[in-house]
């Protein structure tokens, strides 16, 4: 008989979430990629069928004494990291009661709605008037993490996305950002000024780009034995670790945004077709948390996709596909990608002025969850910050402003750091990685991309969540998160 | 409250496998047309996981009851035709007992396997071996179901996929077919011996074909806001009717298999598309039986889809997707898809030799369940058999003989008198239609299909299985199963 009863049995359920998981998955990228319209309501009642039975299952009473039993088992280590992971798992499950759940949905489902003619209306007042119900929505959550967790509201809000993450950290890693961003931001748009450039000519058919798009994966080692890339509205990285489905969109005037975002999903992508194996199914066997899937992203899309060595290679390919042109030359090439310009939009940023966007929000939603500032006070804040870290006037620009995303309304509080948490970690692997590997960037200008997916395989992806974001970082790069790293980075790349 | 607290329930009970089925039939149509290879361990884990849950769902204790109390309860006319197929799918999910369903899982997985070998090796002997075990897991089925339901064995297989249809039927039926059909066959090909054809010229490109096939599928009335046409090794039409998925295969030598190969699923796929709303997620709101799914398939293909009037409509399709050639004229292109040449692949044959196919499989499958032959009884039987009903000697031909369905492998006893059924059935609602519409012809040499897909859409589609399929015919056609409109249909089109 079994010495660990109650783990195999929590081990069980969670290989039955798993595959639950799996068709939820497949179901939601065939929406985005493949569903003609008129299936949509059938395929969310079907969905939302799925979802309930594994909220069910994620609540079951039995779950908490076993839970407790099975602590006092006799585990090995991973067993005691996977049980770890059932905890977390089981306690974002139940922490919050049905009806606040509810009142999430109908406030994020009717705000989202509204937003979606509001934003391109440029409608603050009429946003204002559904997000307040979300953000009350969201500061009860908060209020019921925290309370049962002992985190600090907004700590509590992270945690669910990037465990263990605290606003002290965060607090002190944007601090220093904050100290050197605008002059790093200045010096390099000063230094571009001048510097030739030639813009690439298009049409670029989507035929051509899709086939572009199929090389660069293949060039940065995506499986496509266990993974697609299709079409969808907005770009994604979906699917399961066993069978990974990435979007992307084609515009056919503009092919760069395309080709690295399809480049920034393939780092998703990597990441889950590599997770370890021997556990999968289990929460071990899963992605560590949001900051560090982004910090793979951002390892291929910026750390590696941009770099003048990868660059070398990645310029043939555009040649190839597209057909030849002088803007396709490396050195040409390299610059475009590496342009510097503040913008009002986030998603549009560059690599440099992309943790401004993020700071100012974070500076903003936090005091928003806190209860410090309501919604009203949004605008102004928005603007006084945009002019301070970028330099814009946003006054009166709600659609290009506090409406540009789709977080708020959705209730995504605690998210956004994320983003920028992940920029730093990919900037402190491929320091890491360049110290255990001296000859890194020789390597890769050479074409062979051993050392970083090397380094990546066997410090991140082999990992899953085997540790905390703090013990991967240490045991990866032999410290905790450390803004220093992206700030030589941005310093070595545009200042260099 | 509800007068009615036990349909109803059973009403909800319905709904929620609906949606399961949902997610069941998105990830069984993705495995077979986007799923890449490595995905399919994973993919297969979770569709079992989910058909244990609906099995669960199905044979939950509590409905036999409910299902009594239900039938006392006041129901309209169409709540106590939709509480009859509720109890038939709980008869059917309940009838069998777990170790048997187990058995026959095991039984037809290693059958299966191993004759995707034997078939091209012509192992007969070694087919054997492993089908002995199916057989008798089939025989063991049809016993326990003729037990609980009062119907003879070979009857209690077939109910499963044609509700009501017996061995008394479908022996006075295939018995009249099997007096005038080889006789048929014979003056059809002298007929055609000397008639003038031009074969088409390939290549025929894939995208080409695509766009033909989808143009085809417009013609027919195919919904592409409610569908797709995607490809798969083994064409089929899947999904659900809010989202149908069709499929097809394309071989750049020859275009006419996949466009009538499309046009067939075309058939089963509007039937889907236009089953009744009103009740949907109900059993009765759900295609009749798999005898009418295949009479719609047909109608498109045979009835309307090889007619003159059609021909004349889909030749110049032809043309301006492939280009203009001379076999695409069509008169030509008539006599192409009107050939009558006996063989012995069933998926190959014609409309007129295909009955022989099933008659013959019919009659070897009947006596096998009964006990009256054994296995080793069949290559016999089918040479005889084969050289009687279509004169072809198969003899020491397995591959191209009994092995070549997977019907037998799969314990599908019992299906194979649907595919007949279903070409009799639409012969008799084009007899119908042309009496409702008597300019029906005409009509559709104009290139207005109104009539057709009007009647269809009124006495077929929007029925779902409110009535039986003998009461469908009869509302429908005034008659039950009359194969004398099969007969007058093959003497029209090929002797007339």
């Amino acid at each position: 008989m079994s010495t660990t009863p109650c783990y195999d049995e929590l081990a069980r359920h969670c290989l039955r979430l798993h595959r639950f998981d799996h068709l939820a998955a497949i179901g939601g990228w065939d929406r985005a990629a493949k569903m003609p319209p008129k299936g949509n309501d059938a395929r969310s009642a079907a969905l939302a069928e799925l979802a309930g039975l594994m909220h069910r299952l994620r609540t079951d009473p039995s779950l908490r004494e076993r839970l407790d039993r099975a602590e006092q088992e006799p585990l090995d280590e991973l067993q005691r990291a996977n049980l770890r992971e059932i905890r977390r798992d089981w306690f974002n499950a139940n922490a919050l009661p049905e009806s606040l759940v509810q009142a999430r949905q109908l406030a994020t489902s009717r705000c989202e709605h509204a937003w979606r003619q509001q934003r391109p209306a440029n409608d603050w007042a009429g946003f204002v008037e559904h997000f307040r119900e979300v953000l009350r929505v969201g500061r009860e959550e908060a209020r019921l993490l925290s309370e049962q967790s002992g985190l600090s509201k907004y700590d509590a809000l992270m945690d669910r996305y990037e465990p263990g993450m605290t606003c002290a950290t965060v607090d002190r890693v944007f601090g220093e950002v904050r100290q050197w961003l605008p002059d790093l931001i200045a010096r390099a748009t000063e230094r571009q000024r001048s510097r030739p450039l030639i813009e690439p000519v298009g049409p670029f058919p989507v035929a051509q780009q899709r086939a572009l798009c199929e090389a660069a994966m293949r060039l940065m080692g995506f499986d496509f034995s266990a993974g697609r890339l299709d079409v969808s509205a907005h770009p994604f990285s979906g699917g399961v670790p066993e069978d990974v489905r990435l979007t992307t969109r084609y515009n056919t005037e503009e092919f760069l945004i395309s080709l690295m975002g399809t480049i920034h999903e393939t780092g998703h992508g990597r990441y889950e077709q590599n997770l370890p194996r021997a556990l999968l199914g289990q929460p071990v066997a899963l992605a560590r948390s949001m900051a560090i899937h982004e910090s793979q992203s951002l390892s291929f899309e910026m750390q590696l996709g941009r770099s003048r060595a990868f660059v070398e290679q990645l310029a043939p390919l555009v040649a190839e596909h597209l057909g030849p042109q002088p803007a396709f030359e490396a050195e040409n090439l390299w610059r475009l990608l590496t342009r510097v310009a503040p913008g009002r939009i986030r998603v549009d940023a560059d690599e440099v002025t992309y943790p401004a966007h993020v700071i100012l929000r974070y500076e903003i939603e936090r005091p928003l969850i806190e209860g410090e500032i309501e919604a009203e006070d949004i605008p102004a804040l928005w603007n006084a910050k945009m002019q301070e870290l970028l330099g814009i006037d946003t006054t009166g620009d709600y659609a290009n402003g506090p409406l540009q995303d789709v977080h708020w309304p959705e209730a995504l509080f605690g998210y956004f750091p994320c983003y920028s948490l992940g920029a730093m970690y990919a900037a402190q692997w491929f320091a890491a990685m360049r110290r255990a590997v001296p000859d890194t960037d020789t390597r890769v200008a050479q074409g062979d991309f051993t050392p970083v997916f090397g380094w990546l395989d066997q410090h991140i992806w082999q990992q899953g969540s085997r540790w905390t974001t703090d013990e991967l970082a240490l045991r990866a790069s032999g410290e905790t998160l450390n803004p220093a790293h992206f700030k030589a980075h941005l310093e070595a790349r545009y200042l260099g």
